[in-house]
Formats: C-alpha cells, sequence, structure tokens
C-alpha cells in the first residue's frame, strides 16, 4: 500500500537542507524523478545545456564546441532535451534549411544546477583521477 | 596546437557566474570532465550519493532505500564511485561478511550539488511530463 506520508524523497528541496540527516526512503517522487534524471545527467545533455546558456546555436556549432560529441548522439540528445521542454528548435528555410537551437525558459532553469555539479567536476578532477590510479593499482 | 588560454570552459567556477555570457568553446577540462560528469551525472549515482548522505548502508538497504534500481547496476555503480574516491567500502568479516558503504570526504563535497539538481528535477518534473506528452502527440 502507497504511504507517501511515511516515505522521505532522496532530494529534498531547498527548504529541508538544514533538517537533520533521516534515512531516506525511495519514494514516489524519486521513482518518477529518475528518469529526468537520467536526461538532465547525462554528460552530453549538461554540455549542450551550458553551451546553449550563451545563446542560440546551430547544430554544427554544437558539435564544434562539444568536444567528443558525436553525430548521432548530439542528434539524440537536442531530440531528447527538445522532447523535455528544455530546448526549442527553429528552422530557417533556406537552401539547404538552417536550424538553431536555443533553451527554454524550463532550460534556462536548470543551467544554475548544471553549471554547479559542471563547477564540483572541474575543482575535483585531480582527486578523482588519483583515486582511480590507486584503486587500479590496488584492485587490477 | 593546444591554445587553452584562448578557450572558456563549458563550466565556469563559481566566481564566474555573474561574467557576461560568452561563446561557450570546448576546453581541455571539459574533455577531461565528460567522463566524470558520465559518472556523477549518472542517475543511479546521483541516487546512491543522496542515499549515503544520511549516513553509512549496507548493499541490501542501498537496494531497498532506491527504487527500481537492479543488483547489477547497484553493484557497478557501487564499484565506479569507489574507484571515483567518492565512496568507501567496509568489510565487517562476520559469516556472512557484512559489507558497509559511506561518502568520503570527496563524496560529501559532492551532495550538495546533486541535491540541487535532484531539487530542480522533482520541481520541474510536472512541466517536463507536459513538454513530452505534447511532444509525442505532435511528432508522434
Amino acid at each position: 500500500m502507497d504511504q507517501p506520508q511515511e516515505r522521505k524523497s532522496l532530494f529534498p528541496s531547498d527548504t529541508d537542507v538544514t533538517a537533520p540527516a533521516e534515512p531516506a526512503f525511495a519514494s514516489h517522487r524519486c521513482t518518477r524523478i529518475t528518469p529526468v534524471l537520467n536526461r538532465v545527467g547525462d554528460k552530453w545533455s549538461m554540455q549542450i545545456v551550458m553551451a546553449l546558456g550563451s545563446g542560440p546555436r546551430r547544430f554544427s556549432e554544437l558539435k564544434r564546441e562539444i568536444d567528443g560529441i558525436s553525430q548521432r548522439m548530439l542528434t539524440l540528445s537536442l531530440r531528447g532535451l527538445e522532447r523535455d521542454g528544455l530546448i526549442s528548435r527553429h528552422v530557417t528555410p533556406t537552401i539547404p534549411p538552417r536550424v538553431d537551437y536555443q533553451l527554454t525558459d524550463l532550460g534556462l532553469s536548470l543551467r544554475e544546477p548544471v553549471r554547479a555539479l559542471g563547477a564540483w567536476a572541474s575543482e575535483h578532477i585531480g582527486c578523482i583521477r588519483a583515486a582511480q590510479e590507486s584503486f587500479d593499482a590496488r584492485e587490477g
């Protein structure tokens, strides 16, 4: 039986951040947010959101700016982000057609948490690399 | 030729957040942080970090708390997080052995950005679902 009132979200809202630590039980919200985390947490989607954070981009511009992304992954990620309402796609009917992508208001609101996670990754990459080398030497 | 000084990170640090928007070119840092984003941005890893945020957990406790995670994905995610230095693993030699996982200091520092991204997802899930339905009705 569902008893949502007795469960805690793994992701408390801002107002909960000073609350004492409590067991974090999986909740309905967690179940439902898992696919959203899968999208917004995706490394390519995060980099697309950051690139579009400074203005609209064409496909080829995104491809160039996001190092290592394949044509296919960029296509799939853009389509996923559009489906989620995070970016919009504008087609100018030239020959060949020109397609620009830009963040929606919803996408703009995602910039800050994504930036914070990316900044954390940038800041701690040295520690992580060191930990990986140590782990591989120990377990490999 | 490498000219890192002419490139901008897609993920500026906190101090850059008020800087005017500039083209976000892929940089060395982006190339290197892509695998880190892949790990810390992973939906299961984020939920494990949040669950361990309130204290050490046994495997079976994590399995129960993180709704929908398979035994295999939990095993793989825990191993990846341990390799990255984000969690530590403590084996108590009972029969059967008891294994506890907990966040390292590095893992603890990841809680806040992960919480912010999860809170964003929780807050905007309704908009995202609506956008998906509208997209599927239009394009499906």
